[in-house]
């Protein structure tokens, strides 16, 4: 509260990087309210309030691309409060040569807005597609290893890993989707990307061109539709993946259920052996008291008795075990009905469906 | 029941809040009846029956956001019933100063109804931030005890907590749904966004001015689609939240499922040693039965036994236990496909991607 | 099919109560045939076959609201074959008085078939209501006591309360969805509105008034409006329930998961003390055979190897119990990431957004 | 591949089942060109690729739906290649009748295309209704059985009919989503409505009469959306039907749960009862010792003793058991928010919803 | 980077199938400055950058399906870069034919354009099929193993192969999707169908022809419309595989979780019986202490109490089972309400759907 009223009485000030169209850069801080006056714009059309939008004000594209914030006249691009957000090195080693015309932009015999526009929106596809590239292994990775069938149970750094970058998927989702929208809503309406077209309207020599040969409209609107196109394949791998990570999430817990019954069987199985050993180690307990059975003297009886022990325990756990063999597995299997054995929809549908337009 | 036969007996009285367009703020009650004679309204205008509406009647926006609600003139902004809801401070505190030009709004170079829009507009969507902003960090929180891997059971008053909190997301969700619906409603139909400016159709001087320079229906559909964009992103980063719980409860139960699994393998290493103990210990038994074995004069038998019984113990357990390690990883691994290590979607077609335009 | 032949044969007779304009309420039976022609319809017109549906035909509105079947003209509201269905005691002691223009109906300055679909909508809407009520009190008693989290397993009653309820809440769902349809064909279409509005089509007098002042079109699409909003309101809150049900679910099975392990805990160090003192109490079954150790004689051997026995079973747990804490408890946290501590959502991004239109 | 090379030197035959509009059924085989060539159609119009589609072509309506293919045409209906798909019965049955006014078609006073459309979706409708009533009861009753909160383990032929019916229901939801959009695809389009009716086109007395009075295009349109609804309700029972199914599915998994909690806790208490004998048997253990204690010859000793053993057996498992249940319950229950336990939906927000427009 | 670098100095060369109208075939390498300045394309216009799409450009169409790059003019169809992605083998054997009108192409007394573009789209859509036919045996194979209720835990590998497949099945779905979506863009506009009807607008003789007879637009307009009706079938089809696998799962985790339940039991009820015996055996230790207990003379003391320790181990066992029996199913079950047995859906509501069209 305190910065927003020093804010008010002390005009802010933007740093501005202008990229001319003949390839001139220079960089200059400048007071907000001259900047907009210059631009013939109003102080609510630079307050960047939202984190992607493209709009056009009084023959001026205004950009901003999450901290890229960026005007775009039929002169000049000016990056504007580019400083500490990593853009230094991109602005001064891609941008510049790119609107000069050394890169490889589509557009580069187009109008200098057209440039401009193609390098802000490659920008901002590289940079989500970035962040893609970044968590795809790092997810690829940490799945290899949770939907390993070996494992007993989930590492938990890799678990751990993974919501973070399902996290940093959503948000991917989230951006990729305000992205396209943004586009959207102006390849929605034929009078915004004539409006995109700014040098069409301010340079008349190049406007009778434009109505002769080449439409600037056209020509913006493959340009748009292009970074759509990029925006949606984007958005499809980063759907794929999130896919797949609550696919393996299933096969996770059926791993981690497997293994828990196959301990739990073997569990069982000795629980049946310790049973049978007391049961007839109850015999040898019961000669251990001291109380006369009358069967003392005979020396037989001490092999008799100890061989009724140990193969009686085993003849019991050997029940118990065969026992168990038959109660896990149904006597009768259900008759599975053949529709399922045979394909049904491979057999039933499929047929049409492979004909296609004979 | 009885209060309605009452109310309709009586008429009803509306505790009104007046800002007049110069600054004057007065307060005051008000029959129905009166009220709406004064703004050439039917009776039923004035009835709030939905959660969030914004409607133009006779050259007059009548609004409601939950409690609020509000009727604004080409002269004044009337807030109704204002009272209990705790909006006193926020009417008088930053309403107040804001209408009358003081605040920080983007219209008050506009006509009157614009800046009371705005000011209501930014109020609603405050309050949904607010209530974001409330519950985020009590999600966080729970989450971050939740899926804490050490844990081996779940805290409850966390659980409950994050319950609260996900029922107080789907109620957002909700609301945001519906304060971006209303805002669509007006959006989709240029006929709507002209009556709701009230000014252009009462102050012909105005009317002029703006066929010359600014339009006012441009301006309402840029105000109006600010909020929309608001709403929309915190409507993202509701979705988000949802998604982060959904992604964590998962975690949660992989957690949960790998202790119990760590666990169930210490248990059944235990009942191995149990066993293989009772196994040798029914020796022991047999020779404390009082019976006659001949061996009770050997002296060397009893360590001769009593060793039996320990390494024998000893040595059937270590059996079990290597069975057991055999037996829960698969002798020979599954032969993991290439196509899944070399990481396909990035290697076969991101690189497709990735080059952009170029 | 034996009833469809004797139906063809005989006509089909309709109960019908008839709710004239000035008041006057006449139930009678009446031969379909004879109804149809009465009113210019052709027989399919009134076979009501749908569940929902409001259509218009030769000036006069078919409605259809699962039981109640009306048919509205300008002069007067059938109501047809509503015996049966707990209809009667609304019909009579609701519908009439509101028709008549006693009860609160927005409408009762407009013509008689506004006042008749306002009724019926009504009526629907708060039928619709009424089912919501009476299942949203039953499902948050279940949940409430299935989500505590001191049971450790789920009550069975509760449990099929909820199951019952949930299929009531997707039926609620798909009546409040067809609702909405039904309303929204209208809307949809401003030549159905149009033809919704008996009274202008059939009574000069009022159609030339209308051309003056209120227009009857737009009165009928503010109430159709207002019920989709109502319907809407309460499929909001349907979907609401539903989310509710589905978190709550995840909550029960954390609860129960956790429970088990802390049961499994419990479990496996009762088993490590077990299993202490059969290792230990082999001692002492070693000592109780029948065999010459020679230290038969010492008496203080006896209390040696007791005090070893339990002494040994002893240290032996405790030093299992503390690998057991050791194990489930990984030596080394993973690092969390600082991005999840600081909440990264709230500060990176919603500064943004809280800013608002500044 | 080879059926293929000879379908094309051969031309191939339909099996023809033809309807009069005056009621003559014949049956006989055509060549496929001379059948297009008669029609005026093409060759690819009659390949029926799809399995559903309505469409027209040259003043015929050319429909197919699964096995069913029939063409109509103002004067008569073809139904083709109807053998083998268990068709014939309704064809000679139902179609025939129907078609010749003896049944209850609601288009019967319409030209024939209507009636021969009419009795076509219907067939339709009622073949995909039926798959519905078939799984109906089947998927209630495995639902029934598996949801029973008595059984400890589902019941596998019962697991086994659900997953069948389940893939049956998506199938089913498949088909008539399909069916839905090639409804749509017509009603969408006021220009293939008018196409599909092929009287106005041909016969011009109707086309004058029907410019007069009942308009085709209206009747048709009516026709459509009346299967569209039904198709819908379908399609929405269809759905609801499902969601059961997941419902009763988290039931189940709750239901299974439970019942292991509870198995879980009279194990633990069981194991606590063993360890409890074990630690109080080693005192019998170390007495039984060959091993001089020195309290031989005491008499009182072997009562004491005894009676520690099961004493202390006895107690320590009555501790134990306490210990459990405290462990197991939070000794101070968390304080549950009152806003849930007031019905927070309904107190707060249901009020408004109810009171509808009064 | 480098690679790129010296892209950019060397003009890339395309590999060239050239398919001439009249069944040519020839192949060649030419340079992209070449090819486009022939076709009177600019440089842009051949990137092929996205995955696909089908666009038109100075009377050219421009088509890319996946690693499939063609040319499609009047006169010829050129296939670029066609090799190693195992192309080779269609293009001779099956496209050459195809267009000469050997094959069994729907349009082949089209222009050639239409010829091209089926072969092309049959093509694309033959491949998706294969896929989705290559995955469903797979699927069903690894499905009816996992689901097979007699297993105690889940094969790994079949696991593995369901995750893969599942993993291809989305790749399918959204490859299916974006095939979809680039039919669906050109369907949606008019424009643009017209320019896919290259031989129209250069042919004057064909395009009089077709103002007479066949409308070109509209057969392309049914072309693209049967491909898209295909991918949809296609995409219905993958959707319920994937429906199949999830509803799979279920079944998967309540199969072992039965198995769990049913271990469980036999856990528990051996432990019940070691138990009893413990318990019992306790007796026999307290007897087998060197302690003078009085008894020890008496010759029927020892089976007497050997007698107690069998019988009584038994008869506690056998209360344990039974109060286990009793503890699972409760005492009274919970009074099922009728509506679920009665079928509710089928009766209430089934009714109505099923009358039909009456």
């Amino acid at each position: 509260k305190v910065s927003e009223a020093s804010l008010s009485s002390v005009a802010p000030v933007f740093v501005v990087m202008r990229f001319e169209k003949n390839g001139n850069v220079t960089s200059s801080e400048k007071k907000k309210t001259e900047l907009y006056q210059e631009l013939g714009l109003q102080a609510r059309d630079l307050r960047f309030q939202h984190q992607t939008s493209i709009t056009t004000r009084n023959n001026i594209i205004i950009l901003q691309m999450e901290s890229l914030k960026a005007i775009v006249t039929p002169e000049c691009l000016l990056v504007l409060d580019f400083r500490g957000f990593g853009l230094d090195k991109w602005l001064v080693l891609e941008l510049g040569p790119q609107l000069a015309g050394e890169g490889t932009l589509v557009t580069y015999s187009l109008p200098f807005e057209f440039r401009a526009l193609e390098a802000l929106l490659q920008h901002r596809v590289n940079t989500l597609q970035a962040r893609l590239n970044e968590m795809h292994p790092q997810i690829m990775d940490s799945l290899e290893s949770l939907v390993d069938p070996k494992i007993l149970s989930a590492d938990r750094s890799k678990l751990h890993m993974l919501l973070l970058n399902s996290k940093g998927l959503s948000e991917l989702e989230t951006d990729v989707k305000v992205f396209k929208e943004s586009l959207l809503k102006i390849l929605d309406e034929d009078e915004l990307i004539e409006e995109m077209c700014l040098t069409k309207w301010t340079d008349p020599r190049v406007f009778e061109e434009s109505s002769l040969g080449i439409d600037h409209a056209e020509e913006m609107e493959l340009l748009l539709e292009n970074y759509l196109l990029q925006a949606e394949e984007l958005g499809n791998n980063t759907r794929e993946l999130k896919g797949l990570i609550d696919d393996s999430e299933s096969v996770i817990f059926i791993n981690l259920d497997s293994h828990r019954n196959v301990m739990m069987r073997l569990n069982l199985q000795l629980t049946m052996g310790t049973f049978s050993l007391s049961l007839f180690g109850l015999i040898g307990v019961a000669f251990g008291m001291n109380l006369e059975s009358n069967l003392e003297e005979d020396p037989r009886v001490f092999w008799l008795v100890t061989g009724i022990m140990f193969l009686g325990s085993g003849l019991i756990w050997r029940r118990l075990l065969s026992f168990l063999g038959r109660h896990l597995e149904p006597s009768s299997p259900p008759p599975i009905p053949p529709v399922w054995k045979k394909g049904h929809i491979a057999s039933a549908r499929g047929t049409d469906i492979k004909g296609g337009v004979r």
